[in-house]
């Protein structure tokens, strides 16, 4: 079931405007040679392959930019597990118009259904444990809101929206203060707190058992534990004993992600969700009506 | 080797600050708690796996649209292959910039840098044969240019860059002809050409050796085989037999990309390239200079 | 009549926005000083002069655009032929808007049916014989959707859109590659054959019969014959004997068109449709509802 | 002579850069196949007829704007008369980006030349009158700063820019006063000047002689001539005796402008300077450095 | 009552966008964490403080912007006075939609009001005079629209809306004239007379009786008696004796704007009513429907 | 003391620019008319009031961005405290540019500079308390990011930047989920917490000493303290006891500041810092150079 919150419609609307003039919408050749502006056509949407969809208030929305008279009526909601051969949804309206916005149209959706995929695959993997799915801010530029979206239609859970909405102190952030000589990572925490906006949480990352000691002394919020070894996870979460959410991050794959969500982290974060998932594959069958 | 021409600086600008903007990097609340302003910093950009790198002049950019004072050095260029550890870029500047623009730089360099990659072993996978790797328009919005900058920098081809710029008779085309009463592909073909751009040849997607035979009555100029199996396309190669350009398409995989190559087409288009590259792990090193 | 696919109505809607803002509509100090906000009135749109009419919709649109109460009624459409007095549109609405809008919506109507008319005039004169008469890219900029969409009106065909969707060697290259050794035609030829996009013919521009021999032997798909006599022209056409598309361009005038076209070409075209056609005179007659 | 004022450099470069966009300036595939990025190139810009040169800072931003590397050496100053044969301006730089940037430039620079020419044909032709020649608000969209320079440097004189700088009472104005029952265009006057801002005179359109002493009693500041025979024009300036500025309009052609400064008026407004001035003939001689 | 001409809706669309995208709205975690996507809510408008309202169609326009389907019920009209307690609307729709458009539709309406009241404290405080208030360019960027029209809500009268709409020769004009030996203000204002648009009178800003004589002898359309002492600007009213239109500014507070209209001069500009207007106290309570 | 971080500068650039469009920068028909192009001048830009400067890179930004030979010598610092009379930056550069850009400049300097000195003697009127002054989300449309800074520049911190940034529970909120049934606040923040993004702290507004025990019982990380009587404030203070962070709001003025402070709530924040602060009178005093 997809989040109650989707975004905004006149982001959609620039997005699929901007999308349609870099497809060259505006001057079909193919069709204008072959179709005829009061010929009305009918297309369908159908899922090729299971999985997640995500994206079709997007889609509709390309095929309403580009001419008011298309009805696009969805057959599915965002975030409905699908079966190879779904239809998706039934499109009607002047056919020179469907099929010029065909191809914008399926570009969001079967990238949008691809990262919706992938992170239900993610989440059904973690069934039973504690440990909540989350993205990263490693998207597509252009494409952070419907991605995030996307991860919602997919059970996940968004982390900070961008680099102004969350304070995550990294190992770059580290190593600079370290070279200031404010070594210990209590000190660091203690110096972002006191500069940090008030309504954020103070999150670190760290790589080993030590640091979490410093962390936890630190009275970090939230300890990211980055690129460790399920025992080191199993016992930083032993270690932390509830007084700090955990996040695990960190070569994360469908293969080790149960393993992980076992070690009782709170969430665990993963890059591909939205830089590496696979498009899903869906097409759209059309002729004149 | 990459293509030479690449994007025009304005529009690489104009992607990098959109960028920057929705990654809230006018206000990282981490870095203005931890980095002074008068802070200087040096960064290393640093490949994590072997891959085919693209989009070095983006990250730059990326750098320089927050802060002019950065300076980005490129080690490597778009195109080169490289392997895990390869050091690609040296920057220096403003600490607060560098880490403020770091993660836009890297969703680029990444996911370019995964359409290089990806394309490279389409195109090594051909070697020796008269197939050419062709991208499609299957293209993340907003990135079309970009995306098929990492084909050419990966060894590919361009196909058409949008539907303003080259013909291609789909199946919906078609079957929409076919509902008017014009049955055969020669008719059909007839009709684009009368109607089409003058410097444009015409393209058409078959399924069938009946097609095929049709496209080639009418005159095409390209013959796409779309979703047949290799014993067919080898068939329609020798049909064909030079009377058409031949491009094959549909399922394609790295497993089967050599089989459909050694059918004897010219080229052969596969959407996954720029659909479901999987970005390659590139990270940013930094401290205080 | 014009033709069956026209300017998709997002960007008409931009481009007369952007009009509107420039030409201060939204601060019409006359229309203030006289006019009451609740004041009706009623608009006609009358062809001061014969010609062939274009831009009704981009009229409609500055209204709509300005104030979506004001409704616009076309009388004839666009490609149609008019006599001076004919009445063109009705309009009707709140009448500071009418009359705020009127220079936009007019200064669109008048440049594109100046452009259609001259277009026609060109075609009319060609008549009987095989010639078609071609736009080129010589459009006042911002206008190239809407000028091309003239053309078509006036019973003009599209050259290619701009330079990603076309393949023209003109004496530039030419001189560029001889430069770097690459003397014949021929050879000049098989290198843009070999980079060229698989879906583009090969347009090359000559001037002498030698260098129509050359494309030929280069197998040049289009053959554009520059600035020729007219009894060059003939003996091009000859001598290609339907090997080629034949295009003429240069020069070209009202007074010469007839005997181009008469020489056998395919195609003529003719930069002043669009850089060098005279308004048509159009005016707006208004008063209270 | 050029005004010694001219459009910000930052509005013309947002104008090149649409232009260049338009005219699919990133991805000119012919260059692209037959030029190599690293080849070097020299350019000369050549008026191929007599005329009046405007725009040349455009033609250098168009370039610029592609290519940073472009260098533009103008020869000529904007305003300055030419013949056929005269060199404009020396280019040099990468050849692609000159070659790719090429027609925009051109097209700027052929237009606005054109304006510019026209616009001092119809000021020679008053040459010792008291008469100035004025541009109207009949310009091509998204053109009107660069136009208006245009008259400028063809020795013309700007009215208004738009609705929001100056008052001009029309027919369609007093139409509608006079529906609602004032009748005097005295009272009309009055009305406008009471609403009007305050630094704005009073411009008001006439057609007959009754009109002219309607307005005067009115103490319009201006009074606009509209289609008014010479002989009345003539009793109109005399009526008019200094007590207002005396504008006419309407019809203007070269034929007959002069006859029309003779009568005394002094403004002649002419919208076809802007709406149908055919371009001035431009082109660019180019080849490898 | 406000003036008969507003702001036109693409102009305010375009701004209440843009404010939503600054204020987050896409992304509102507080509304989104306890508010359902199909709750329905109500809210209403309401004034904590008394003023003249101004900016209802700005508001409503924030919130269809961000959802068509919140209605919005005005209960008031722009220009009304309002007491505390006063309801100025009732909205109805989506109450995440309601709730995270909030801010931006208040932000408008509490500064448009703000600037609406002082306006009219002033104008109220020169009732009986022949005093106008006037606004300037001391606008908030990016506002001036906007704030102009609240201007006119408040019963004042605007000035020329920029730089391009109004001659006004300032100090520093003069300074300048003066450095380069054209001294007297007679001079100076014959040189702009000679240059300026023909539709325009000619202002200029003095400070001493001198420059008022001077004024006068040159003819000055409009003489801007700037931080004048109440005596000598009584005195130059008497000087100027009804031959030009007087103006005054400097310094004016609604403690002194009454002597100052009282010394019988037309105009009172005021700075201070747009960049100094405290917000009017406007709040909206909600709750679910 | 100004932040150690400010608002990047493209942002600054497209904020000038439109600026600049708005005040008719292009076409400054007053210096058009009196100052030639070549007349270079100086200028300098002087307190007339004492305060806290803010915004010299903006106004630097308006010059450069109209002119880039316009040189811009800044001699005092964003955030530094100035008197009447004070000299804040030099100016040199073309004379027409100084001029043109020269309101646009003042507008954004006057504005910031009077919200950082606002918030300026607020901070002072608290000095000694451990009270902090916080901005809030009423800022000027379009203005947000400067006007944050600016409240740096007077000392103050910011609170969260918009709605995607931090979770901020307010009486409408509340009143909706009691209208579900969810009464007590510690079931409402139990609610939040569930769904709010894991980087935010829980920030909730109450009124009264019974909602802030069960704002305790719920675990809120902030407590708002919403125009509450300084002795409430002060009970309320004891019963959080350090268990929450204590901000207060509502009717802060410089008259009850210190109370507020007194009575050790940790944050005060204050509306009018952004909305009613009068801007600082600030002057461009200018001649040839």
């Amino acid at each position: 079931m997809p989040s109650s919150y989707s975004v905004p419609a006149h982001l959609i609307d620039a997005m699929v405007r901007a999308a349609l003039d870099e497809d060259g919408a505006a001057d079909d050749v193919t069709t204008r040679a072959l179709i005829e502006g009061d010929h009305w056509g009918r297309a369908t949407i159908i899922a090729k392959d299971h999985g997640t969809v995500c994206g079709l208030p997007v889609a509709a929305a390309a095929m309403a930019a580009l001419d008011a008279e298309v009805s696009f009526d969805t057959l599915v909601a965002d975030g409905d597990r699908v079966s190879a051969g779904t239809e998706l949804a039934d499109i009607e309206g002047p056919f020179q118009s469907i099929l010029a916005a065909e191809r914008v149209a399926l570009n969001y959706l079967q990238h949008l259904s691809g990262v919706a995929t992938l992170t239900r695959e993610f989440v059904d993997a973690v069934t039973g444990t504690r440990a909540q799915i989350l993205d990263t801010r490693k998207t597509t530029p252009g494409m952070r809101h419907l991605e995030r979206f996307a991860v919602r239609c997919g059970g996940g859970t968004n982390h900070r929206f961008n680099l102004a909405s969350g304070i995550l102190i990294k190992d770059n952030h580290i190593a600079a203060a370290r070279q200031r000589g404010i070594e210990d990572l209590s000190d660091i925490l203690e110096l972002a707190r006191s500069a940090a906006p008030i309504g954020m949480r103070i999150e670190i990352e760290v790589t080993t058992l030590a640091d979490v000691r410093g962390a936890l002394e630190g009275h970090a919020d939230i300890i990211l534990l980055d690129n460790m070894a399920p025992d080191d996870m199993r016992a930083a979460v032993d270690l932390i004993g509830g007084r700090a959410i955990v996040e695990a991050s960190g070569g994360v794959s469908l293969a080790n992600v149960r393993a992980i969500a076992e070690t009782g982290v709170d969430f665990i974060s993963i890059g591909r969700l939205t830089h590496s998932a696979p498009a899903l594959d869906i097409s759209l069958e059309a002729g004149l009506a």
